[in-house]
């Protein structure tokens, strides 16, 4: 393992999207995207996804200077065409609209659409839980799961994730999707030969499958069987025609083979809850906390708590990534 | 089983609530809840829920001739506060305002605060796909459910909903309880001496149960694990302190042990797809479509099919109910 600190790690980042010919302000938005993920240990959101930006790039399926475009659609919905850039300047500029037509009109959504979209969205969520709102997002991804009672693939692993602030404290946040386990897992237990748990997917008959190989080929199943479907679809509608972007089976069309990451669209939606509450709001954010304390108190954990915890862990002591990956990294400079 | 056309099932309904004292906008809103339930084949929605509104009447937990208000919170928000009565009488003065706020804004909310609620979202939600819009509901309930890795009651059964407008045809309605299974299930296992599947609750010890006494005395769980749990407090959340309305352990505290239709409040957030998508509405709801056909032409079916086709049979053939029901039913007439 290599140790970094983890203004090593933003400037690693940096260097890498600036060498290869991303305009600065996406350099610094994805950069720091790569390092949140770092930073709270979710590997998969860290430094390791730079090379799968690098490869969309080289496919042609990223713009690396898109000027996003913000659009005022209606009084609390604001549009940001991202114009085929990476979602995260796209998600920058629309955030400010947002948070003033959620505090103006009380409940209000920002759509994001032509945007390739590679990033955790609890970093996102958090943007607006400091801002002291409540918000949900979600997004669709490639067609990799069947629906329930189905056996061919046509949803995402449509990730839904939730967001609710906490003063003085890590807002409480979700952020998962809704199959039944991330796609990457079930690559790693094919690279290792490993067989994987009933469950997470199905072969290309439709039988549930313990073979890593076949469910890739075959199907992955959502989470929860039919509610956890419902969801699923419940994703691919909103945050796909609803805001006129593309669905999961489309976005894998337009994907044409090249393994990138998925080009859509993301719908976030703010609530304020002093538009919601008035002067009471400080009296009813007390009684979410005393909901909190009696998950915590019967040993049950917050989600995000994890996350929370490694953070404190990197801001002190950085983090350590493999070799191999660093070594890969480095060769993006080259 | 005793055979009732629609229009007896309707009477029957209203005659009931009328003897007891309901005032007659409460008599037709929850008589057409009752009759909706009965006739798309949900009986724990229909006739039977009679018997729950007489009981928590007559614990002095609803108030039969509530006269609700209407509050413009915000741009996008309306409030209904039900004072104490049913939700049905709230619901219907809130929704022309919710209306006119989501194609005015593109998006709106509407929270109904201190009402009684017993209904099934999704026929709420056929309200608003009607209207064209696109809804999500949500609401607490009684605390019954323990979170992931806990032991202890804490979440309602929670219930989320969603609804997408389709020209022409039935609405795509979902509507599930975040519990594994409805709490009635669980009771009706009990009464039969039958065990129930894990996965369902756990005794008072946190252990997996197939007792459903044990775990009546003990938790249910949620389903789907730890993302089950998160979407439950999520509902406890934004339909709970974000509306300034109880949390399924204060609902339950209110009910003071006479077992009576949870009180408490209930979010619904609609959206308007012509004020997201202009002049290219029907280009993408058409896209919608074929998310539809991708979900049917697999052998998967879409929620709410069971419901619309006992609707169908309902409307033709009327439905039929347990004599013992009937009887009990026309007691409450007595």
């Amino acid at each position: 393992m290599i140790r970094l600190s983890l203004d090593e790690v933003h400037q690693l980042a940096e260097a890498i999207l600036r060498h290869h010919g991303f305009a600065e302000d996406h350099v610094q938005a994805v950069a720091d995207a790569v390092f949140a993920g770092e930073r709270d240990a979710c590997a998969s959101h860290g430094l390791w996804r730079l090379l799968g930006c690098i490869d969309t790039l080289r496919a042609g399926k990223v713009v690396p200077d898109a000027e996003p475009e913000v659009i005022d659609q209606a009084p609390a919905i604001v549009r940001v065409d991202a114009r085929g850039g990476f979602a995260q300047v796209a998600f920058q500029r629309g955030v400010p609209v947002l948070v003033e037509k959620a505090r103006q009109a009380g409940i209000a959504a920002l759509a994001i659409n032509h945007c390739v979209h590679f990033s955790a969205l609890w970093a996102e969520l958090e943007v607006l839980t400091e801002a002291g709102l409540v918000a949900l997002a979600c997004t669709p991804s490639h067609a990799w799961v069947a629906p329930a009672g189905g056996r061919k693939p046509l949803f995402g692993t449509n990730p839904i994730a939730f967001g609710w602030p906490r003063a003085g404290r890590d807002p409480f946040i979700f952020d998962f999707a809704t199959s039944a386990i991330a796609r990457g897992e079930i690559q790693l237990h094919e690279r290792a030969g490993k067989a994987i748990p009933l469950g997470w997917g199905i072969d290309v008959e439709g039988q549930p499958s313990t073979d890593a190989s076949a469910v890739l080929k075959g199907a992955m199943l959502t989470f929860g069987g039919h509610k956890g479907s419902a969801l699923s679809a419940m994703v691919e509608l909103i945050a796909g025609p609803l805001i006129g972007d593309l669905t999961s089976v489309e976005s894998q069309a337009w994907d044409a083979g090249t393994g990138s990451s998925p080009y859509h669209g993301e719908l976030i939606i703010a609530l304020d809850p002093k538009r919601f509450l008035g002067d009471a709001v400080d009296e009813h954010l007390a009684r979410a906390e005393a909901l909190f304390a009696g998950i915590e108190d019967q040993g049950a954990r917050l989600p995000s708590q994890r996350r929370y915890e490694a953070r404190a862990r990197s801001l002190k002591d950085g983090v350590e990534i493999p070799e191999k990956l660093y070594e890969d990294l480095r060769a993006l400079l080259r």
